[in-house]
């Protein structure tokens, strides 16, 4: 049932304990999503413990900074920025997809699969939860406040994408002004390079295909690249926008080999184009420019299958 | 003279037409604070003309959209975004750097030139402007706003560096609200890559040498690259902050071969080190985080000299 904020924040009320469930292949606002919720929760005395079906990389650790993050046995579960069950990953689907009391999220392309659903189309989930976090009236401090404009400064590309409005730099605002250690998220998310990443990012880019006259990249990464440059999966967040900032590409796709062999598919695009849209005929979802999924055939196929709708929408 | 704002808005009330100076090299914020000033004095009938000792890449087109830069018998020359006159470029310095009525900045490090300085240390200096087209009572419209906040977000990055402030979103709201055309600003200048630029980035990285443990990052680029690459120096703004981002790296520097053998260097810091401090010793200036210097001598020269400063700060 899609439920209003002020629902969301009895629902919560109703409930002692809570486990906080994040998408897999965790993000900055997935994880400052949940741990805001779990700050929130902590101040008015009801314990959560936030998991992840993958492990969380290390350089998130300042969103659970002077908290402890505990087993908790917890009551409800609640899932935030999940737009589909199958993106908690598999382990954690299986134990909890079908008993989530509660979703937050801000995905227009979510599947309900939750008891009840919060939905709104903010820039970032986290923005959610600072809504409901005020509607709860529960005081927010620096180490809220961080956790929050984690996830922020995450689903803009700290302010540059276009899903940013007016009301985001307002609230990125007050968020400083109760003490967001903005400096140092903005160094871990989008200032610290690893030199594995930048090995990486120079074999990505020598893969670089253009099509349909420079107007669709394709950017190609293998298994083989993450070994030769001692690099992985968690560290390339942000990569798969490269191809989109090439002058003149309005689609740009990532191809990124995971480890079982299958292909994840990351387009990014510029108007008109929706990669929401391109990614639900291969059964994917995500924002108007930002979007993925998931392909079982060969590289090859990937594609030419990729290329066959591109060429017919462009 | 340093002035105050209202000696500021007086002044230009003097006289009826301007020549607009911004620095060699133009940049976002030079260029954004000179088309915002034009765009502001063509509302009150006083015409004026932008000029720039280098050709302003095409890419900043979009700042004089909708208007003309034609020749103008001016009566004043006003320099904008400017710390030194010697950043005027030799030609342009040599011209009109000795009669500059007006300078408005926001260098800490500026080295007063002109009859009538306006100082203030916001993040950019389009803000400068910003704030003197409020205190003339010129109404802003989309236009004016836009080029406000090209300077602003060329100048935090996009609201990335420690220079943001709150209030700098609460501008970027108000200038959103105004209908400057964020979206516009930030692909083409912070989404926008060429492909000759993405090689020379390429090249550039397989330069880095790290020093003191990796506390200190080096990279080269050459005439050579640029030749190779295809791509040019107004194609790399944003190609200095890289060495800075390499995990653990507290000082990068970029040492850039111009065309007449000499070397542009510019520093890029992480608390606690000052990159304006660190220039200084070598005759150049700039911010806390970032700043820029030249040296005449060879590339071995300049990097001794570099390492043998920074050994003893480190």
């Amino acid at each position: 049932m899609r439920i209003t904020l002020k629902e969301c924040a009895e629902i919560i009320g109703r409930y002692n304990s809570f486990l906080i469930l994040t998408h897999a292949s965790p993000d900055g606002d997935t994880l400052g999503s949940a741990f805001a919720l779990k700050r929130a929760l902590d101040k008015i005395g009801k314990p959560s413990q936030v998991i992840c079906n993958d492990e969380i990389p290390q350089k998130y650790s300042f969103l659970w900074d002077g908290i402890a993050n505990d087993t908790v046995d917890f009551e409800a579960v609640i899932a935030v920025d999940i737009a589909d069950r199958k993106l908690l990953g598999e382990e954690i689907n299986s134990k909890y997809g079908d008993r989530i009391v509660l979703a937050i999220d801000h995905h227009l392309s979510h599947r309900d699969y939750a008891e009840n659903t919060f939905l709104c189309d903010r820039a970032s989930n986290s923005e959610n939860i600072y809504a409901l976090v005020n509607e709860m009236n529960i005081p927010i401090d620096s180490g809220l406040a961080t956790c929050i404009y984690c996830g922020m400064a995450t689903d803009t590309g700290c302010f540059l994408f276009t899903n940013t409005t007016a009301k985001t730099h307002k609230t990125a605002a007050v968020l400083m002004e109760m003490g967001a250690d903005f400096a140092l998220v903005n160094r871990k998310m989008f200032e610290t390079k690893t030199m594995s990443y930048l090995k990486l990012e120079q074999m990505a880019l020598s893969t670089v295909e253009l099509h349909f006259g420079g107007k669709c990249a394709i950017m190609q990464i293998t298994q083989e690249m993450f070994r030769e440059s001692h690099s992985n999966d968690g560290e390339c967040d942000g990569i798969a926008s490269l191809p989109r900032k090439i002058e003149g590409v309005l689609i740009g796709i990532t191809i990124r080999e995971k480890e079982n062999g299958t292909y994840k598919v990351s387009i990014r695009t510029v108007e008109p184009y929706d990669a929401a849209e391109l990614c639900a005929h291969f059964g994917g979802g995500g924002h108007n420019r930002a979007a993925g999924c998931e392909f079982e055939c060969s590289l090859e196929e990937t594609k030419s299958a990729l290329l066959k709708l591109i060429g017919e929408k462009i």
